[in-house]
């Protein structure tokens, strides 16, 4: 799990539980019955809009969000700056044996060295690239409708409690434990949803939009390479890409 | 129905039905009237928004997407290389004979057996395509609809109980359980809502999506058999549409 | 009327009568002030928005659409197909003494005859298309401006009540009818927008979509005539435009 | 200030003000520490948005659009008819002493007198209608800001109205009262955004979108006269801009 | 800072506190805990959302928004204008010695100097600017999301607080004071988010589109000098980026 995730989920358990915590009477706060309405509802829905496989996809690829690393889009233009310098001198052919560290730039390579033509490599990748932002958004839209149930399920919960107070409502004492109950679940789906679902769809789709800039950084440069471009000014256009602060070449130069 | 819906339906419904069982009173949340103002209510509106019979419809379009399969992406890539194999070796017209699973694809073969040119060919079928996204919508709409008015008609009937509550407190005892009934039609609404509707629609909206994918598959696999582009290429080119792990040829045999 | 909206409006209308003469007091739900609030605020505000002309208007175009019915595009491909046989044998100019049901296919038809361009006439249908399909967003946007207007209108309403009431709080016996009469606002804003506003600016979306569907299946029709495409390849094609269940050609025949 | 704006301000304002007066008590509506928290709030936030300047003219903008009319597109296709008339019988050149009424026609024409090509005059008058459109878009972002500010600042005031409330419950008698003025906040800024504010934002954008029309309905005209267009012709085709109703040559005169 | 946003942040703090302070009870107001909660938590989520080096980069890049001024796009007219005019004498290699202040037209200008291709120079400037306001959307997602954290976070905070007070509700006396602890976090998140988050996110939307629109007008400018436009002209086509009563050539001219 990447640092500042880490950081976002211990710091924002921490503040709640001390908030918790310091209020003195904590067992209150935990009630397996609203876990049960909120955590299975969530669920349950999750399953009814996407079925179970992409639900458990979804975990799975947002594990991945927050553990692998995408390839830094410096070293990719590096890569192929290098790539385009030997194709230059001793032809495509040669890009075959060069060990080629992100997936989908050698894949793109590979095309090339195939012998395919430039269009047809672009439309392949193209289409690779517009298939894998859906089946990203898929991901990303089963946390955000787990983000909509949770507090959802958390109001049902709430509703069910205030019913069954308000209906044997016979001692006064025991309204404000009761309804203290009822509130549990208002509470569990508001953290759920905000402090996880709703903050790992954004990152998800962040990711994915990096990982999609990857991409069409890739394509470019390989469609650079086959078109005999310069390498220089190949980085030079593949650097529009980073930041100001992350390009080492262009107007810094002058 | 698909394992996973049934299984969301059962769960939903188990851990709501549990916390009003075992909270004692179960009998206060059967509530004639509130049912019938909010299934009522959003039945009336779902007929003034799109007229009965496209309700109806969406009902039964809901059930098939429940039900029915869909073509898996992978045999249907198999069917047109299958096919496109056979057009290369004995021309396209002995397509005819051939069986074809999938009645799109089936339809599309048809127009090239039929003499049909390209451009016209993939005119059609990509109109049919479009329509039938705007088809599919109007599905998925009459149950965000319905998604929108139950939470709605809920609130109106707790209004309607609180007004009635209100006006003729006379008894302190009788508040309680009168704001319990009253609080069941809110409770309905969200259940109904959050529970069937909103996810119902999801799913639609996911499966049309599916589906579109599944025959712009096809359209470009068509194309392609049109063209007489090599099998094996085609192949590879349309594996793009499936998710890597999905894919048996391309990288994998490098 | 179309029957589906009659019965919409009535049964929607009918289940919260019910409620409200059910629960004994009819009397308190009917307050000539509170519908002032809302309705008055409520049109105040569609006056503002967009001038006193196009409220009127979109009321009538409302009723239009419920009680004008848009020509079956069944028929309509029908005519069509008809022209385009009569065009094959005569010539264009003879459907000018062609009787035709739809305006907008007699528009396009005189358009042609005049002797127009294929591409000016596209030019000129497509452009009236859009612009008429602006012309009905206009009208949806009033009915949805009123149903965002009618509950703020009804919160207001409430909030000027609560104030009232909690100011004058003198004999606690009077807390409960005050503010009985306070909510009634917010019920009536609900039930003003869930009711009617709102499935009716839907309702005009709907059929903006159809009527718009309808004239590109014509605009597509008469440049077929025009390029004197054969009649039957035309229902074919022009068949895409219709539901699956409601085609008599294509992939039945086979 | 145009007339349905007036009846839709006086009739708003009437409505709110008989109900509060009815009730009696009108004293306490009136509250300047609330109304400096919502309309201050309101505007610091807006000054924070978009900068003062860009507020106030805003406000200038939004005064034009209840005050200044619109050329009426009717006038203008006459207008543009008759420039057409002139040019196709003396040339281009003469137009320029003509008297034109709406300046961007008179714009547009200087353009073809000063002799530039129809592709430049095409570029740069549709630039000017996109930018303008764009500068409309931020005056009504800031109204469109202003009423999603209003009712948040309403509800902060009626929060540090109730905290002051419940930090010093002394005498019961008292919390009807202060409770009633922190609700005062919260109605302000309701009426506020729901009164003016929003629908203030929807009249700019609708009154932007007439004059994109007009302007459009502009550029194919001069466009036309630069082609040297039958005036009959072109006129036909300009009155597709117009409602069926406002049109008086086409289908009429069938 | 610029001077609106210094008064907008001044004035708006200053209602609330006038408020709070009027009030009496100020102290009640600060609340160490709840402060915690709702500023942990809204920086725990963004951390989770977009990690910490674009939590922190996104503080930078609206500082920078307050402080840095743009370009005036009036004067970057007339610094292209000159350059037009000097190129158009003495050629475009005279271009690297003039002093150019904005440096995005610098770079601009250096593309021309070394003699790439228009076609090539435009696709990376406009790579750039799209790449740019991607950028841009990145720092106001942060504070978007910020905005939507924060008032969440109130509300989670508000519910802990009140699950405490009503599970342990024994002496009605404390009620008040624990109830008015538990609405503090409701009201600073809605403070942050309405007062700070929400503003900074639609100042830097704001702030991006002025950017991308001086941008746009630099492309089209050096292009021109490219094509060697006639400066005047230039003139007059770059003077459409401007509102009317900004541009000095012209309309005015006549």
């Amino acid at each position: 799990m990447d640092l500042a995730t880490l950081i976002g989920v211990i710091a924002g358990s921490t503040v709640l539980l001390a908030a918790i915590f310091l209020g003195g009477s904590a067992g209150i706060f935990f009630n397996v019955p609203s876990v049960l309405i909120v955590v299975g509802g969530t669920l349950a829905t999750a399953f009814i809009r996407v079925g179970m496989s992409d639900v458990f996809n979804s975990f799975k690829v947002a594990m991945n969000a927050f553990s692998v690393k995408l390839s830094n889009p410096q070293e990719v233009i590096q890569e192929i700056v290098n790539l385009a310098n030997i194709a230059r001198k001793n032809g495509l052919i040669v890009l075959e044996q060069q060990p080629i560290n992100d997936p989908f730039l050698k894949k793109a390579i590979m095309y090339c060295v195939d012998g395919h033509e430039a269009e047809f490599i672009e439309e392949v990748l193209q289409k690779e690239v517009t298939l894998t932002v859906e089946r990203h958004e898929l991901g990303q839209g089963v946390f955000k409708g787990m983000g909509d149930s949770a507090p959802a399920f958390g109001m049902i919960g709430t509703l069910v409690g205030l019913v069954q107070m308000l209906a044997t409502m016979e001692d006064p004492a025991t309204i404000g434990p009761s309804m203290a109950v009822a509130l549990l679940t208002t509470m569990y789906g508001a953290i759920l949803a905000n402090l996880f679902f709703i903050p790992i769809a954004d990152k998800l789709a962040l990711r994915s939009k990096e990982e999609e800039r990857n991409r069409q950084l890739i394509i470019e440069g390989v469609l650079g390479i086959l078109k005999g471009l310069n390498p220089r000014v190949m980085e030079e256009f593949l650097e529009t890409f980073l930041a100001p602060e992350d390009r080492k070449g262009g107007q810094d130069k002058r």
